[in-house]
Parts: C-alpha cells; structure tokens; sequence
C-alpha cells in the first residue's frame, strides 16, 4: 500500500459545505505519484509511457476541509500490458470515497499498449490489495 | 438526451498535449445541469436535494483544446430514489470519453435518500439511452 | 468589447456558498479565447505564441452558482510586444470583480519576446478600455 | 516567513509543458492556511471571518511538474481590518511567481469589515516582509 497525506484545500470545498466530488480523481492521480515514477523515473512528461483508460469513484460519505485526508493506494490486479489501481481516501478514520483506475502502458510514438516490464512488476505486485484490506 | 456545448479552457489540457483526465468529471457535472434544475428549480445550492453516489469515466480517444465539445446526456435507469445518468463527450466527430453518473434524491436534513417524484420522474423518461444510440 | 457567457460550474463554488476567488483567473482566461486566436490563428497549443507576465483580480462582490455570468475584455493598453487586458464579471447587472492580465508576444524556441505584429495591433485597438466604460 | 511544500499535480500542467498560471492562486490560498487558522482556529468554514479583496500574481519563470515547490508567505502589510499578505513560490533555487493577496477581517452576518484583534495582528507582524528578503 502507497499511503500520502493530502491537506484540502478551499477551493476543493463547495456550497454543499464540503469537498466537491470532482476533486478525488484529482487526489487519486496525484496519489499514484509513486507509480508514475516506477514506470517513468524521471518524471519529465515528456517522457510519460501510460494513459489512463478508465476511472470510477464511489462516494462513500462526505470529506471536509478542515481535516487531513489520508489516501491509500494499491495494485488490484496486473495485466499484461495495463493494470488496475484501488484506492481509498479516508478523513478522521473514515472512508471517505473509493477508486478504481485502469493505467496502460503505452508508447507514445507508435501509440501502441507496451507490455508491462518484469522489474515494475515485480514492484507493483508487493503493493496487492485484497477485500480483506478495507 | 440532453446536449450541452463546452469550450475547453486553456486551463483544462496538461502536459500530454490534451485534456487531463480529471476534467471530464467537471464538464459532466456541468452537463447534468438540465437534471438538476428538474430536482432544484431554484438551483440555489441551499435547496440541494441531490447527492451524487458513484461516477465513471472511460477514456476513448484524446480530447484537444482548440475544438468544441458536445456533451450528450440520457438518462440509463430510474430506480426509486436513485438515478443513473450515461454521458459522452464527442469532439469532431470522435467520441473522446463516455461516463456515468449515480444521483440520488437526498434529504439533507434528515440525511436519508427520497422517492424521486412521479412529476420528475416522467421527465427523466423523456431522455431514455440505449446502447443503439452510440 | 468581447462578450462572453459563463454558466458557472457546480465545482467553482466553495463552502462560504458562492463562486471561489480562484475560479475568476480561470474564467479570464477562457474570455481571453479572441485575443488568443488573433494571435494563434490555429488555436494549437504547439503554435502558441503568448506567454502570461501577471494577473490580478478584484472581487467586488459575490458571485453565485445559480446565474449566468457576462465576461467582458477590453485592451487596456498596448506595448511594443506586450498588453494589458482589462476584464470584468457581470452578474444581474452587478459588477462581481474585475481583473487584469498582461500577455506578452512570445517566441517559445528563441524564449524572446517578440514585437506585436501591425494587423494584430489594428484589431486589438478596436476594443479599447476606457474608464468611462465601468 | 511561512514555508509550505507542495507537489505539483499532473492536472496542473497545461499543453506549453508547465504548470498553468491559474494554479498559482489556488497553491498561494494553500499556502494561506497558517493565516487562516490564526483568524479561524476551527477551521470550519461555517465560523470563516475572513473575505478575499484583492490578488495578484507575476510570473517570473515556469515552474515544472517533476519537481517540489517551496511556497513562502509573509505579512507586508497590517491595516486596521485588512493585511496585504506577500508570497513567493520557488523550484530548484528558481523564483517562480510572486503574489499578493489583501485578506479583510469580516463578519459574515453584519456583512461588515471587522478590527483585526491585538493578539492576531501581533503574530502576523512576526512574519514581516522587507524587499530584502527576495
């Protein structure tokens, strides 16, 4: 599991009074931070070898400005060339929403799907999520 | 279905050239408009009585800043107190992503969900989706 | 005077219940679209010949979610490869704040700037600034 | 001096291949939170005393998504209701962009200006600018 701490910031509230939904698949992107740097080390985007083909989040109940929110993510499941990401975000000891998002591996000249290379493989599978985690 | 025109912003592409990812929540909740004001007619956030449960995005092709954006909403399924709301962004001609979204009718005061109305829901009707339409 | 429309976004409000300060930049720049395309007939990022010295906005009054907003651009002053846009936004017939951005003419491979070509000159002094106006 | 670190988003690039000028004001209101919660120690935005007047950023170079930004914040200025807060945002040795934000003691309910406390202004004046600091 890749766990960082996320301070809301007031422009993510809305007139509902808390964090606007909107705003976890912006949370959620930069929490797969440390996925990013395993398939792209230097972080340049020029660089940049994924896309992301899928998201969804589920709100599970409301997030607030004035607490830190912690956001946990794991690799749920490795294809061959994408994989799939789980992640959590929890306020105060609850979870606050949870996510899904599907990453491919992809060359950008050719626009073609990359296989996913053994070593980030390997790094990836020690991060598993299972049922029981949440 | 319910068709919205976005002017991408300059803001809203990243370093990849297109639009970012987390952008298309945005323009789909700004889409969702027209369901809105048919809960809240006022649209005056004080008298919200919606909350929104899940959303998805899938990602089909790059979406570029210098053309226009349609934004097209049907309505998928009406449960009793919950809706699901399909949407796609189409830009020249290209279908660039296509999302869901669950709303449900909610009482902020007592915190429970409500019966959708009869009055809304033959309203909703008005917008079926179904799969021949993409 | 260029004119544009805005319909404010869900996601723009904040929990004090209006439009959050950070959204006006935001919105500026959008309004900023017909001075962009003067300069960058393409509209293509790749061709994208300005670049953003500074910008500062005055909030005069709030601003809400549920009423459209009129985005008014003016030339405010122009240099010999830079100018000042003054901007302001309307909301039923109320003054919500006011901003200006200087822009600068900009060759991004020699990161030179670059004098403002005559015929864009003559189209930009077509939509002058005058404090009469506000 | 206030001193924050951020990590810039993906989202917050744009299609020139740095981070976009409207992101500033949203990092620079983050960078805000001491000061926040020096007039809202709550931190709940229903207790929020504070109103927004005014902003301005400049940009001096581009700032990268690969690499941290140090955001620092100085008081420059103490009026009676109002404080002209100073703030710089760095990478890798670089000044980036430099703002100003005027922050006004407010009552919510009597929609009036507010005498900053004795004990407030006395903290705010420990974190004085000069011209040169920069």
């Amino acid at each position: 599991m890749f766990s960082m701490i996320v301070q809301p910031r007031f422009v993510e509230t809305d007139a509902l009074g808390h964090i606007n939904n909107t705003v976890l698949p912006q949370w959620f992107e930069q929490a797969r931070t440390p996925i990013f740097k395993l398939f792209v080390p230097s972080m340049d985007p020029k660089d940049w070898t994924l896309i992301l083909a899928k998201i969804e989040v589920e709100f599970v109940s409301e997030l607030f400005y004035q607490f830190d929110v912690e956001l946990r993510t794991y690799i749920e499941r490795i294809g061959n060339s994408s994989c799939v990401i789980y992640q959590e975000a929890w306020q105060r000891g609850q979870l606050g929403a949870k996510g899904r998002a599907t990453l491919v591996h992809f060359d950008h000249s050719s626009k073609k799907s990359v296989a996913i290379p053994d070593d980030i493989r390997a790094v990836l599978a020690e991060h598993p999520y299972s049922e029981e985690d949440s």
